[in-house]
Parts: structure tokens; C-alpha cells; sequence
């Protein structure tokens, strides 16, 4: 049984996760699609439109056979933390192959890639050091410093965002001496952050997103770009709530606990570097939405992602000295499985005894300081919701088993 | 121009207090009245129902011509704590005389009381430590040692709420060696936390609060105790957001902060005591209203109020580390105006020149420790109102000047 590796977000699942499903199992001859997914909070620093259960059902839908939890410490790491808990996970499950969308298209660019930045280590740390004394931000100072170098024509492009994943994808792989195959499909109908939903059956998550979030018929708008799972599932959750999760639901919990915090307890959270901690209690008082706090804060050192994934670890409470352990080796420790095909039950079975990492199903039953960080994250996401529902809500991720595709 | 001093909270003021207000103004023959009065968090570990804008402006109608903030670290401790922290503003601002009222109703036995105790110190400890030992709470187990002590007939009973703080406010003024004069009024019609609102024009505050909490027609029911201008401004309130705050307004955040701090960080909260951390925890995932949250970590060793007064201190982030210094000696440290009549005005100007203490007008000038207290009590408050006025709120407390009465 050949089992390709996807690694997403699924915020929502929309016509290109289709597409990229299909074509990865197409192209790798694979038998069953294992999707690694990030669970309430994503990489860019905010919380999911949905719950993990209705994303994890739009994947089983959408050709996903296993659905496992990315954790919190790696879902909202930068691109090296988030590509190295992923890859953990994917090894774990005796993934034969990964298969990433890329602006690049094929795999070797990647490997010559990282072969490349081993031999001109010095003088691209060199021309990073340079360019974030000028104050650009991380990731656009490691792109500036990679276009500077003298490059042989092989290379990536390391200024497009999913080339810059499926390089820490490759490298996680050299890294932990991974069994996982790399392989990558171009991306096709959208870019990454397209902010329009455009004309095609394809769109960004970006696009779909601020789709739904501006719009007064949200779900007519993206009907044509999503399958008819989600278009259902997010019906449902509309319904069911009124609207989407968004930063703006929890952000009387992030400015409480910012009014309530001194500096020295705010410099403790993970990520706070530089007095960023003195920043967010200037603005904080202020401001009555996240989006106009997020305005005042953001500077050209930070980007919007980095200041976003820093509030999500203020919201949840995230220190430096439970993150340090975590880190220290960037891989899983668990393995959370939250659904799953009969395909993927056959395959589970088969491989259960030999796994290394516990498989865990339902939250009550495992104890683990990585996992500690996870319950705390779906905790802050139900509180969010509206009262009647909160307390439901913070049971469901304790007692829900993984949802099962017959 | 001969001052009387009064200790309250006004939540919210009703006839027995204007009552009490208008006799202790005849009984002293004082010339003007000044009120310490506790702002937005109270002795019995409860937010106030509305501001203490709106408060004092009932204070002064009343007949207070000072309205005294007493700081948050004195309103939200016990007995003696708080008594200290009223004596020693009371004393700053050389009040002649304060009058208090009480069960017992005449000066003598207090003393006698204060006296009694100190010659009986180790026979009345080793009873207290006995009854503690027991599973009494602390204020049952002293009620118990006091009773149990072969007492000369002059003493008070202090198993009487009212009885408690006077003996407590007498004991301070000795303590601090204030030159305050005591004297105290005894309680008239109503007992202290009477649930009901009885026949007459005079019912307890708890019972006001209960009747305007439970009603359907809320301040119709309370019209009859209270004076014209409580309605009014109630009336007010209750239009402006619908209902009055209570502690279920700020109970979110209070479950945000418990499901988001670790046994540790919660070990470090002023009177966290003897591992409630953990009984917090347990509780407070199931709990969808603080009301039965209460219910489930109540216990015989803790009073109902004693483990409120310790939610409100979770809830504002009060660390033993920070309370500490400023409760070596109970004593404020600035004068927080929040009201004055013209004689008031005229009052402060005579002793403004020697006044041991700085004023403090408005919260944005001024800087201490104490008063950080009091600035995160009024944003932890703010954040308990609907959305829409949150940000109004939280800028309302460090703008708004004090009050002036014409």
C-alpha cells in the first residue's frame, strides 16, 4: 500500500486542495493520501474559520484517506519549525512520499537548492546579517540575501511562499534522515495570498476568505471555487453560529490579557524579542478591533505573519520555557488522528505495532507538555464562541474520536 | 469646620444609607461628610453593579461633599485590611471623627473589645488555631474563639458583620495612631445581608441587588428604598447596557485566565492558598456560569466571599509578590478624588497645603504600585461591558475628572 503525504491547512478546503489531492495521488501512484493538518491555529497566526472536525470531514471528502494533527508548537512556528514537526509526523505514519505544490514545479531545484546554501553558508549569513541590520523583516532579508548570492541557474526562487516551504520540507527530510520521499506538483490556478477570488474554479484560501468574511451573501460568493462538501459545512457552521471564527472573536481575551499583564510576565511569552512586549502594551488600549491593533503595531521589521503568530502565543498563554524542550528537536511526540477512511483504518491497523509515536484519539487520554500546548489552543478557540455554545464547545475537543468516513 | 468620616461601597446607595449618612452628620455635629469608597471591585469579592462615577454621584446627592476612592488592595481584602486602608485616607485627609454603623451601636464596647482581646491574646489564638484545625473558616473559627473566651459582659458580639468592621476600624485608628475620633450609629432596618427586601423603606444592599438581578421589572421593585436619585441613574445604566454588571459579565475572562495559566502561575496570585490552584482548575472547564462555578469549589473551609475576593484577584493578575510591599503597612499612599460638593472644594483647599499624601485627579497623572491596582481593576472592569463600549470604558476611567457638585 503506497501512501502519499500532504501537509495543510484546509482553511477552507477549496477546488485547488482538490486539485492538489488528486494530482499528488495521480502523480506519486499512491494508494491512500495521509493530510497532515494544522489544527486551530494556523501558521500565519490566526485561528481557523472553522473547527478542525468540519476541516478534517472537507478533507475526508475531498480524497484525504488519514487525517492527523499538526501540533500548536509546530502549526504556528515559522516555515523550519512547521516543515520539521510535519515532516516528523509523515515519517512516523511510514509516509513513502510527500507531495507539496510549489511555484518551482519539480524537485530537483530544491535539492540543488539546499546543496547551494551549504557551500555559500557564509557569505548568505553575511548578506542576511546586513540586510536585517537595515531592517527588513526575517523572511524578507533571507530572500534578499539569497538573491544577492552568486546562484548557478539551478536554484529556486526563495521570494515565492511555497517554494520556501518545500524547501524547509526537502531539508526537514535531509535533516531527520527521513525514509519520505520528496516529490512537488506546480501550483496552478492561483497564487498563494491572491487577495481577489478572480474568475477561474480556482482561488486562494486568502481570497476565499476575505470572500466570506466581507461579504453580505459570503457563501453564494465562493460557491464556485469549493467543492460541495465545504459549501455544505460551512452552511451548517454558519447557521449553527451566525458567523466564522476570526482574530476579532477572540481579541477581547487577547486585549484582557494584555491589560492584565506587566512587561517582564509579557517577555516571558514565546517569541517576544526585542521589546515588542513595551509595542503591544502601548497600542493595546486603544484600539478597539484586532485588525486597527495589528495596524498600530506593525512596523517594516515585523511582518504581519510574525506579529500575528506572536499574539496567538500571548492569547495562549505560550512561554519561552515550555517552547525551549519542545524545540529543542523540532519533532512530534504524538500522533493525533483525527479521521479517517475504512482505507486508512486498514492501513492504521497494519502499521499500528510498529509505530514509534503513541496514536492518540481522544484528547483526555494522554498527557504530554507538547499536547498541553494543543488542549490550551482548542480551549482559546472555543471561547471565542458565542456563551450559549462555549462551554459545548470546550467538551467537544476532549470527547470527540475521529470522525470516520464509511 | 468640623469633618465626619464614612467607610462604604454604595452598591448602590439606598435609603439606609442616606440614613446613616444624615445621622452621622447630626450625631457629630460634623459641618461636611466625607466618604471612602471602595471603586470598582468590593469587600465581598464582587465587581459593582455600576460605576463609581455614577456612585459617587449618588454619594454626593446623599449628602457626601468628598468622595474617596479607597484603593483596591484595601476594598478587596479582609476586615482588617480594609479598615487600615480607610483609617489611614480618613486620617490623610484629617477627618475629625469618623461613624460607623453597627450591631452593637455604642463606642464603649469596641474598646472594651479591642482591650479584652489583648490581654487575652494567647488563650483566644490557641482557640482560633483549634477551631481553624477543625475546617472552620477563618472568620467562623474566630467568631468561635471570641465566643468561646470567659468574656466580662462589656464585649461586642463579633460574630455580627458590622460589629467586625468597627472593631477592626477602631483597631486601626489605635494601630496607626491616628488622632480620628470613633463613633459609631446603630444599624436600623435591615440587617446587613438580608436576602429580602422586606416592608419598609430600608433594605439591605444584598437584598436590593438580588431583587434587581432576579426581576423582570428590576428598578420598579427597588423603588421604594432607594433615594430618587439611585433610580435615576440606575435607570440610566440599565438603558444604556441593558443590564448591570456582575461578576457573569466578567466570568469569560476570569475561565480565559483559568484555562490558559498552569498550577504554578496561579500558585503566585494573591490568597492562592493551600493548593485552591488545583480546585480552580478541576472546576472550571464544566462551569458555564461563574454562579456554578462558585458552587462547585465552595467548601466549609472557605467562606462564599473569601474565594470570590480570590477569583477577583485571578481575574486582575494581583500577585502575593506585588501585594506584599504595599501590605507591610496598610496604609494608602495617594488621595484619589472622585467627587467633591463646593464645601468639599473649599475643604480640600484649606488642607491642601499640609496634606501628607499627594491628590490624584485624574488616573493618567499619577504613578504607584497601589495605583496599578486600581488601573488594571478598571480595565479588567471595562472589559465587561457589551462590546460597542468597551473601549469607551476603559478610556472613561483615566479621563474622566472628579465629579463637582454645584
Amino acid at each position: 500500500m503506497k501512501s502519499v503525504g500532504l501537509i495543510v491547512e484546509y482553511n477552507p478546503f477549496h477546488n485547488g486542495h482538490y486539485y492538489h489531492m488528486q494530482e499528488s495521488i495521480k502523480q506519486t501512484g499512491a494508494d491512500l493520501a495521509i493530510a497532515v493538518m494544522s489544527g486551530y491555529f494556523l501558521q500565519r497566526g490566526e485561528p481557523a474559520m472553522v473547527s478542525k472536525w468540519l476541516r478534517t470531514k472537507m478533507a475526508l471528502e475531498g480524497g484525504a484517506d488519514i487525517v492527523i494533527e499538526l501540533p500548536y508548537a509546530f502549526s504556528t512556528g515559522k516555515a523550519e519549525i512547521f516543515a520539521n514537526g510535519a515532516i516528523s509526523l509523515l515519517t512516523a505514519l511510514q509516509t513513502d512520499e510527500i507531495c507539496f505544490g510549489s511555484e518551482a514545479g519539480s524537485i530537483e531545484p530544491f535539492e540543488h537548492t539546499i546543496d547551494f546554501l551549504a557551500q555559500h553558508r557564509e557569505s548568505y549569513e553575511e548578506k542576511l546579517r546586513t540586510f536585517m541590520a537595515e531592517g527588513y523583516s526575517f523572511p524578507k532579508a533571507a530572500s534578499l540575501a539569497f538573491q544577492g548570492l552568486d546562484r548557478n541557474g539551478k536554484t529556486i526562487d526563495l521570494s515565492k511562499p511555497n517554494n520556501i516551504l518545500g524547501f524547509h520540507y526537502v531539508k526537514a527530510i535531509l535533516n531527520q534522515e527521513s525514509s519520505v520521499k520528496a516529490s512537488t506538483i506546480p501550483r496552478t490556478g492561483a497564487n498563494f495570498h491572491d487577495p481577489d477570488l478572480g474568475e477561474q474554479k480556482i482561488a486562494s484560501a486568502t481570497g476565499i476568505r476575505n470572500a466570506i468574511l466581507a461579504g453580505n451573501e459570503p457563501l453564494k460568493a465562493i460557491r464556485r471555487v469549493v467543492p460541495d462538501i465545504t459549501y455544505n459545512l460551512l452552511q451548517e457552521a454558519q447557521e449553527a453560529f451566525g458567523t466564522f471564527h476570526s482574530w476579532e472573536k477572540l481579541y477581547p481575551y487577547l486585549k484582557y490579557r494584555l491589560l492584565t499583564s506587566n512587561p517582564q510576565e509579557l517577555a516571558q511569552i514565546y517569541e517576544m524579542e526585542e521589546g515588542l512586549e513595551y509595542r503591544l502594551l502601548k497600542q493595546i488600549k486603544q484600539a478597539d478591533s484586532f485588525t486597527s491593533f495589528m495596524k498600530q503595531v506593525k512596523t517594516k521589521r515585523y511582518t504581519w505573519t510574525r506579529l500575528q503568530r506572536l499574539c496567538v502565543h500571548v492569547l495562549t498563554n505560550t512561554t519561552k520555557k515550555e517552547m525551549a524542550p519542545l524545540l529543542e528537536i523540532p519533532k512530534a511526540s504524538y500522533i493525533r488522528l483525527l479521521g479517517m477512511s475504512e482505507k486508512g483504518q486498514t492501513y492504521l491497523n497494519r502499521i499500528k505495532k510498529n509505530l514509534e509515536l503513541p496514536l492518540v484519539s481522544t484528547l483526555s487520554q494522554h498527557v504530554d507538555p507538547l499536547l498541553d500546548l494543543d488542549k490550551r489552543a482548542a480551549d482559546c478557540y472555543a471561547l471565542g464562541f458565542p456563551e450559549a455554545v462555549r462551554t459545548g464547545k470546550l467538551q467537544e475537543e476532549y470527547s470527540t474520536p475521529p470522525i470516520r468516513k464509511l
